[in-house]
């Protein structure tokens, strides 16, 4: 059995954690490669950090160009964060001849196009199991084996840390900041959570999958997103009263008039499994021509299951397998990027949760929903609770619509706030049954 | 762009499934492919009954030897049930030069390893995604996507037929015999569905997941196995009382004293994703050391989610993925084979749900009780319902027990039946929380 030489620039959490694969399950891998697979460098910026896998003496550098210049070195794992450097770095890594694994979902979203041109022009390729869903095997199924299939909707939970603050706002009636406390205190969220908890980083995530499921190239800064930042406890209840849990949700829809896409926290109907995923879980429902409905659910996140999409994709980079498909998805993306256009999200339809704080006095409700029925939109339920006798003279006040559109349910929401009862900012969430 | 001509054997349901997807998705396939896929083929000995799909004049045919006689065919699609002539027929098929994508989980399950090692020897591939959890791309996973894990655990709902009765006894209350007629009616079962409801068509899928998973060469025949045709509506009232749902589970477990394998009857605690699972739907939960916990739902049976998984295979086949990952199979199973061996069923631990019907009068509890603590089998919960007064003196008497072995259960259960109050037969089933 022959041997085969490997890198992994960035030795932070995911990188040790593939270097332990790598070094501690060595036996594991060749059996899947047929060939030895040696870590022959590891690169980072600090070297003295305590990690929990010890190198062999040589491997650890600062000085990325050992990788650059090694010809032996035929695949390149890349795990670091950010924009640049990365974006120079792994174009240098494809141009010395490498192909690259990576788990950076915000540099392919950003820039994926312009690096996988560059690796197909280059004749190499580019991996990226970890950058969607962590350790499901998503990508996989999207770009193989769901190839026989047009996919025709996603709905989506691809931020572990928001899925974690609303499990515990739900379970623990934690307040929002109390739960994103607690997610820092467990390592699930960073010091800075805003690419978070704000959608970005499902919108980073959803823009890749669109790319794949649709061959839409989508720029995930016009996905319209809103974060769980704004989910008040008080939405929980009413939400559990309704028979629904509030998940942020990604979605993707191919309907007639164009491809929907939306990031936004949603209702989701109690006893479908999307409702049920708790804690730092993501999970993927979507629905092909041919297959139906598949639901996936594992961690989206931390050390050893992103190492292990990363592993996954380094042996099949290793042993053939990602470059076939990695040529297969130039193909769906070149021949269909100009089919499937995003619609324009004011058109876009949907049930929506509604809470207003208004003046506790006859008539209020006939106010709003005269506003709502003027902009076509009906009602399906509203709960207003009787207030206690010491409370004060704001009460909240919850509709659940019919379908509408997002555009007339923004029209009405903006008439509404400027009723002289009603005390903004109202609440207004997108529902999924 | 060229071409690609492949073949169908078996115009059957999912046979059908195929031939549309090949001739009314031909351009999606096709840009999957890189080449046009041509359907040359569609062997069936029933020329005559009607199947919603046409093929174009001369391609359906009920000779054999134009496939095999075909040099231009470079794949075939193999959908034929039962084990003869089916096991003949591949190894020509593989004989005559061209790669199989199969979806007959009983045949690989009698004789994969034969017809594995005629493929490599032959330098061909058997595809098999079809073969287990129909739509759900579960062979893809194990043996690629987790190729950085060892697996340390399977449970599974394998056989839609199954959960389809079980979720009609729980949710329309309806007896085993009631909910069987009304799966034959829809089409979920067959006429003779012994093979659904009695665990062996999930002890040959999970003899296929346990090749994969853990290298075992096992044969299903010895993996112990209980159908649902034993559970009574009455059990499902107390499995939810007790808050569990009976799901027929098919377990592999992996711990330091072998591999744990078998098929039965659980009682599954609500809220679970497992337990969730309702009507035809398959899934599986897996535990991988570096993964975690990964879920996949989806439907396991049917015409377009099995064509589903054939395409994929095929699509994989032609673009030479397919033979990429069966050889890494091989590497695999060749060095495991002899590591991983079946527990010794007797030794296999879990905790029970024991129904037993008694005479009413007193002591009874307290005599099944003593048996049970002789065997140091601990006692969580009973149930005794008070009974109406017009009631017979016979009456049901539940117990959940604390973890036991296998045969401790089984000895305890022969004496406990040889009681005097004891009017057997008794119910016996494996809990999962």
């Amino acid at each position: 059995m022959g041997s085969v030489k490997v890198a992994i620039i960035g030795f932070g959490t995911v990188g040790s954690g593939v270097a332990r694969l790598l070094l501690e399950h060595g036996e594991r891998i060749a059996r899947h490669v047929g060939r030895r697979v040696e870590l022959a460098h590891v690169v980072d910026v600090d070297l003295t950090r305590p990690r929990n896998i010890t190198l062999p003496p040589g491997v650890l550098t600062s000085d990325l160009d050992r990788v650059l210049n090694d010809p032996e070195v035929v695949a390149v794992v890349q795990l670091v964060g950010g924009i640049e450097p990365e974006r120079t770095i792994m174009l240098r890594v494809l141009e010395s001849g490498k192909d690259v694994i990576t788990a950076n979902k915000a540099l392919l979203a950003e820039h994926g196009p312009e690096l996988f041109d560059a690796a197909r022009r280059l004749g190499r390729s580019i991996a990226f199991e970890a950058a969607v869903a962590g350790g499901i095997p998503i990508i996989a199924a999207m770009s193989e084996s769901l190839a026989a299939n047009q996919i025709e909707s996603i709905h989506a939970i691809l931020n572990g840390t928001s899925n974690f603050i609303l499990t515990q706002m739900e379970e623990e009636n934690a307040s929002y900041a109390e739960a994103l406390a607690e997610a820092q205190r467990r390592g699930y969220a960073e010091a800075n959570p805003t690419m978070d908890v704000d959608g970005s980083d499902s919108a980073q995530k959803l823009a890749i999958l669109a790319h794949l499921a649709f061959g839409a190239r989508v720029n995930w800064r016009e996905i319209p997103r809103t974060g769980i930042d704004t989910v008040d406890v008080a939405d929980m209840r009413y939400a559990r009263e309704l028979g629904y849990a509030i998940k942020l949700l990604a979605v993707a829809n191919l309907v007639p008039e164009g491809l929907e896409l939306h990031v936004s926290p949603t209702l989701v109907r109690r006893g479908t499994p999307l409702a049920e995923v708790r804690g730092a879980y993501n999970a993927i429902r979507l629905v092909g021509d041919a297959v139906g409905r598949l639901f996936f659910q594992g961690l989206g996140a931390g050390q050893m299951p992103t190492a292990s999409a990363v592993v996954a994709d380094l042996i099949g980079t290793l042993v053939g397998r990602t470059p076939i498909t990695f040529n297969m998805l130039k193909l769906w993306s070149d021949q269909t990027a100009a089919r499937v256009m995003p619609r324009d999200p004011a058109q876009v339809p949907g049930r929506f949760y509604l809470r207003f704080n208004v003046a506790d006095r006859p008539g209020v409700i006939a106010e709003i929903a005269g506003v709502l029925g003027r902009k076509s939109i009906s009602i399906s339920s509203v709960i207003q609770h009787e207030t206690a006798e010491d409370a004060t003279d704001v009460v909240p006040l919850v509709f659940m619509t019919h379908t509408a559109s997002e555009g007339a349910m923004a029209e009405a929401m903006s008439i509404i706030d400027r009723l002289p009862s009603v005390r903004p900012p109202s609440v207004r969430m997108r529902v999924r049954d």
